[in-house]
């Protein structure tokens, strides 16, 4: 094994450092977030840090980095308050990675990649329309990580798409069946097949 | 497509309303989280909320649940600030999801699976022996998330390990190398493989 403490970490190469704590934490879930302005200038972005935080009600979180940088898609978030959260699948994970590129606010990343937006029953903002799994989200909160200046950013679930070819009889989705992918680390994409489901677990005698 | 709006989730049957939401934010990292006790009980648990919050200083942070029940690991990591992560195995699996159960606090998940406890270089917290890709943290803060009032765990990595075979020149750990799975839901586990890993993205002329 090899060992990095903490003075190691600190001292790695900047790239090293960003590639080697990224991929520490285990797999991330891979999603488009389609946001728009209010001249009506669409914004999409590739977002590893979706995560799920409660139920009911149904709620999601992110995490964004310092706002001292412009971000599009929070400056789309915080002032129309609605996103959407689009699955990307194994074809399209070289586009997907693209929306990570830096463009001004006026082009719009579905311009400069294959997604189509696609607006469904009134929600305010685009979905990415060969997404089979999306759902769209209306901004609640936010919270200063002050430990490293990040922005915890919680949204609610407002609707929510799902191909019925995924949809299992008790509510779970199989994503395995959808090609829905994987992230790890910064920039590698991975696809995955279900091993298995397990009951709720009880203790043993 | 099946769609589901705000007013049709809330009123879901639990557990579907459960699996569906659990489901459709993607996939998620798989570790063992280890902690001991003042007492020297040590407790090992599946968590699915384990999220990079930033490289440097390298910090990560997980969800728990309203505190109103007793949570071992929660206590334990309050009282004593050090707990491990550890990455599991495809054919560790089951044994992963037992520790979902709910033991009393004097009863150590380490006994009731195939989990070895491993204590490395003076840390405090007990790591898992087979566990190929692992780090130590070290509690940093706390954000109740008033929506639903979970609390956000931030904590510090204060040491890593990763078998050499996975850590590639870069600092990148390729996570299916290591057969690190992920987490589809509450309760579905999958293996993974990698398709590709892109370079920085750039705009398009």
């Amino acid at each position: 094994m090899v060992r990095f403490d903490k003075n190691k970490i600190k001292s790695l190469e900047k790239i090293y450092r960003l590639n080697l704590i990224n991929s520490c934490t285990g797999y991330k879930s891979a999603n488009l977030l389609g946001s728009i302005d209010s001249e009506g200038n669409t914004n999409l972005a590739i977002f590893s840090s979706i995560t799920h935080l409660g139920s009911d009600p149904a709620m999601i979180g992110f995490v964004l980095r310092p706002r001292t940088v412009p971000r599009n898609t929070y400056n789309n978030i915080f002032n129309t308050k609605y996103f959407t959260v689009n699955h990307v699948k194994a074809e399209d994970i070289k586009d997907a990675h693209h929306t990570s590129a830096k463009y001004p606010k006026e082009i719009s990343e579905f311009e400069k990649t294959k997604f189509e937006p696609e607006y469904l029953d009134g929600f305010k903002a685009p979905f990415v329309k060969n997404s089979k799994i999306k759902f769209g989200c209306k901004y609640l909160n936010e919270y200063n990580i002050k430990e490293n200046n990040t922005i915890l950013v919680v949204a609610s679930i407002e609707c929510l798409y799902v191909g019925k070819d995924f949809l299992e009889d008790d509510g779970w989705i199989r994503l395995d069946k959808a090609e829905t992918v994987t992230i790890n680390g910064l920039d590698g994409y991975a696809k995955t097949k279900l091993i298995d489901r397990f009951e709720y677990a009880r203790p043993k005698k």
